[in-house]
Parts: structure tokens; sequence; C-alpha cells
């Protein structure tokens, strides 16, 4: 009695093949309205798969996610959208991806291209915080397309997130910093309108703070995410009059140019100066001198993400449920900060 | 006379606002159907923007581009759709993305989801050119959405691609490793059922000819494009009777898995063993042990194939135009392969 129901249990009760069975049940535009609609309701009638169905006989549904992400060539983005993947392949979802290259204006054009694709749902993170955009978002909302945002989010009610804790991260970063010696820790910085920035930022400061060290306006850079802008940041923070000796950078990327432009001035790494990245991004641990970064546990992220839209969309409450899912950052401590054994 | 057209006098003329022509423009949901055939119209009458425009006015347009790759987190793939979305998007398309992670039922799940999702073309590299997918292929073709292949291309009547000369590439850099006094060279190689692999294949043996160098069977490991597999390969080719004395290997993420594991066993680069990666990615500069690699232009290929889909599309021409764009590669010769100057 309990035997599962295949394609093929469908196929002979309807007298087709089990092709056209897998066909419609997959979408495929091939097969027509009418036999699909037949399949499906069929297949419903048999308990096939009750999860992949109920959302298929959704009329409407299309079973596309849409997936917005600033850049997709860094490590930590790409592993976001396999974990959201992984977890939503199995449910009959497809997922479509677009990049912002942190430009508003794209992301807005992205969130109205993938509501024009009929996405089921939007999974994202923002590029920026800017209110200009909040009416595409309220659109979304209105649309009852449910969105979900990831790592860099923003804060409207009703909807869901998950992040990493930055603040932890960026404190114990800067903590280890302190233990390796260093006193006069410089900090760059990414757009402070994004909370991840200025959670990382706190971090920092308290870490600081805790260990009895002042504050210094001078050590904070702002810098985009690039090797190039952590280059020109150690140029500047060398010609000051008191330069740091040590650097906690809320990127990888930046991390990695501060090291080649260190290096380049003859400052030897870690003996004379320590640097922390943060992202773990794959290079990090492929260079010889290795970098020291916070994980942010992108796959967990991305899978997360997916189980709370996979929630939402299932849930049979009527009132909306609000997630807000916080992460553990992890260090890994390399050669870059490494001065006594661990 | 010849003043440009701009939404301000669209917007006089219809006693609307820039705003409304601007979203209708911008085929914005917000804008009925009604209004934004109004405007598109008049716009058409007043001259504005012609090509934007004579997409918009094809009813059933969408303005939206699929991008289907192997892997997004590979910087030669995020180049390539970052030529393609430098090229389209100031024509006013949107473009998405699927990844196939190389599985050929998520490829042609890709290709149903973008269908679904009414693209106006389908640009795509081929995770593999087995004939099961050849029937969604010609499935796209006959719904006359316009295809075009970059780097793994299928050879199909019609279809027109963008690609590198893999031979020339495999061809030169085999070509230095012997200049280099590298007699023993090794191979690792992709699926040899994909042109590209096939081509560096070819060319590097083509170079061992031209040198009067016999070609070794037990020199050719076939690899994935990953770290993991290009350590596996190395242990495999030393346990060899006559182990080679440097590595040509179709991907930078084997080579570097290759130099890891050589590092491992004592074995000095470039002093004692060679190796020369392909596909330029970032990491291979900025190594300290630098790897040489040939660089496929990714950025001009997805722009040259960004260029190929427009001609097609804005082609009057009644017969199907097959363009086969063949771009050079260049090497980039580093320390893992230097032991002369240059």
């Amino acid at each position: 009695m309990n035997k599962k129901t295949t394609i093929y249990d469908i196929a002979k009760k309807l007298d087709t093949t089990a092709a056209t069975v897998s066909r419609a049940l997959n979408n495929n535009p091939k097969i027509s309205a009418s036999t699909r609609k037949l399949v499906l309701e069929t297949a419903a009638q048999m308990n096939y798969k009750q999860n992949k169905l109920a959302l298929a006989l959704q009329s409407g549904k299309s079973g596309n996610i849409g997936v917005i992400v600033p850049r997709i060539d860094s490590n930590f983005f790409a592993s976001v959208i396999r974990g959201i993947e992984d977890e939503l392949q199995p449910e009959g979802y497809h997922v479509i991806i677009c990049q912002t290259h942190e430009n508003e204006k794209r992301e807005i054009e992205n969130i109205n291209t993938l509501l024009n694709a009929q996405v089921d749902g939007i999974l994202m993170s923002a590029s920026n915080v800017s209110k200009e955009n909040n009416s595409i978002i309220k659109r979304v909302i209105e649309k009852n397309v449910p969105l979900i945002f990831f790592d860099r989010k923003k804060n409207i009610d009703g909807v869901s997130s998950v992040t990493i804790n930055d603040f932890e991260g960026g404190y114990l970063a800067t903590k280890h910093l302190i233990g390796e010696g260093c006193t006069k820790i410089a900090h760059l910085t990414g757009d402070q309108s994004l909370e991840i920035y200025e959670n990382r930022n706190n971090g920092y400061k308290k870490a600081l703070q805790d260990s009895g060290i002042e504050y210094n306006e001078d050590y904070i850079i702002q810098t985009k995410s690039s090797v190039e802008a952590g280059r020109q940041a150690v140029e500047k923070l060398l010609k000051l009059k008191n330069p740091p000796n040590a650097i906690f950078s809320s990127s990888d990327f930046a991390a990695l140019g501060a090291i080649q432009e260190l290096k380049e001035q003859g400052i030897r790494i870690p003996e004379d100066f320590c640097v922390f990245g943060f992202g773990n991004e794959p290079f990090t641990k492929f260079m010889e001198l290795s970098i020291s970064s916070v994980d942010q546990s992108p796959m967990e992220m991305g899978k997360m993400a997916a189980q709370v839209f996979l929630e939402q969309v299932n849930s049979t409450e009527k009132f909306k449920i609000e997630k807000k899912v916080v992460l553990n950052p992890e260090l890994h401590i390399r050669k870059s900060s490494l001065r006594h054994a661990l």
C-alpha cells in the first residue's frame, strides 16, 4: 500500500509514456497545457512527490527563482548561489542569476527583469540601502513575490534575511591582531551605508576599546573591495606621521592589495606588519604568504536563505513569517597575521 | 531640425510626465499596456532612440537575454559575462545568468527555464557535446530564439560562435616550455568531447612534433578543472618510471594544484620543473610563484558574442547569418616556467 508512486505508474494510468509524464512534471514547454494539467492532477491523486506538485499546481507558478548579487566573480557570492541551487533544485526550482555591479540602477532593472520573467521568489544581496529603490522593493512585496535578503540586507518589515554576525567577525579578527602584539591597527572599511561594513567597523572599535587601545580616525580608510584599492590604502597609511603596524581589512581583495604594496615597500609580513582579511576567498589560502581571513559560511548562508524561502512558500499560515537568521563567523588564522605559534 | 528627441519632448506631446515615458520605455510593469503602446508609438514617430525602440516594438519581446555557463566562479566566465553585459545593456537588454555545473541535465533545464522566461536570445558555453540535448537546441532554433555559442561550442548549422584559437594556445605554451629546455612535457587535458580541450591537446602534440620530441601517452592525464585534480595528476606522473619535467595544463586551477603538489614533494619550480596553465585566472598573477598562463580575452569574447547576437536580431536579411569568430590567444609568461630572462 505504501509503495512509492513512480512516473511509470502515472504513465500507465493515463495510457501515455513515462517521458511525457516526466516532461509534464518538469514544466517542459513541449507538453500542451491540457496534458500537463491532466498529468499534474493524476499525479496529485496518486500522491506523487507532494512538494514539487504543490508548487506546480499553483497556477501561474514558473518554478524559476531569481537571485540578485552585486557580483558573481567572488567566491563568496558564487558559493552562496551554489548553496541556494543545491537546496532549491531538488524541490523542482530553477535558479536564474543577475548581477548589479554595485549599481543601484541595475539593481532596479534586475528586479524588473526578474518580475517580468515571472519568478516565484527573489533572493537578493542588496547593493546599497539608499531609499530610491525602496519603491521597487515595495512592489515585489505587494505582488506577493517572496523576497529574502542574504548577507547585505535592507531592514524592511516582514522581509526575512540570512546574514552572518559581522560585528563578531570584526571583533574577533581585531582581538587576534592585538593578541599578536599589534597596537596600531588600521581598518579598511566599505560603504558605511551597508550594515555589513558598519558592523565589521563596530566590532573593530569594540575590540580596541576592550583592550584599552585608543581609536584613531586616521587609521580608518574607506576602500572598494579590490586589489588596487588595498594598494592605495596602504600608500595613504604609510604616509601618516604615526603609521599603523597592522590592518584589519573588510575585504580579502583589499587585503591582498595591501600585502602587495607592503611587500614592495620592503615591509616584512607578519614580523613588522600583520594583515587580516574578510571573506575567506580561496586565494587567501593558496598564497605562499597565506592570508588570515574571516569565513562567512557562504554555502550555509545560501542553503539557509533557500530554506527560509521554502518555508515561506509552503506555509499554510495566513500571516507572514519574518525570520532573521544570523550565522557565526569563523577565523582562519594564516601566515599574514601569525607571529606566535597557534 | 536635427535636435535629438528626449523623453521630455515625448512627455510634452502626450501631456504626461517624463517619469511615465521613461518607465514605459524601460518596460516597467507599473505602466499599463495601452500607455506603453502609446508611448512607444509616439516615440517611434518622433524618432526616439531607434535601436531600443525597434526592439520594444516587436511585440512579445522581453528585452531579457539568457546566458548559460558551466560555472560562474571562474574569472574567465565572469569576465565573458561582463563583456556581454557591457555590450547589451546600452542597447536596453537585461542579462540573466544560469550555470550548469557541467551537468547535462541542468543544461537542458536551464534552456527550458530561459525559454519559459521569454528570453530574446541565448548566449551559451556548452557543458558537453553529447547528442542528448541536441533536441532542446533544435527547439531553440525552431522557436527562432537567436543562439550564440562562446568558448565551448557545438557545431550546428546556422549557429554562430565566438571562440579563441585553442590549438594555437596549446602550441605556443608547449613551444615556450621546449624553449626553456623542458624535454619531457606532460599535458593535463579536459573532457576530450569538448573541442576546446581537443584543440589544446592537438596544439601540444604539434609543438612536440615540430621540435622532434616523441609523443608519450603516459604523459597525458585527463583531469577536471580543479586544484585537487591537479594534485592527483602530479602524484600519478611522479610515479612513472620516466617522470616528466614540465606540465602544460589546460586549466589554471589544475596547474595551481600541480604546483602545490610538486612543492610538497620538494621539487623546485622552475629550476627542476616548469608549469604552464590556461585561462589567465587572476590568482596566476597574484601568487608569489606566479603562474604562466594562456589568456583567452574573455571580455573581448563576451563583447563579440553580444555583437554577433545584435547583428542577428537587427538584421533585415531573410537568411540566417552564421559567423564563426576566432580570437587569438596570448601567452603570459611568469615565474612558473621562466628559467631564462625574457
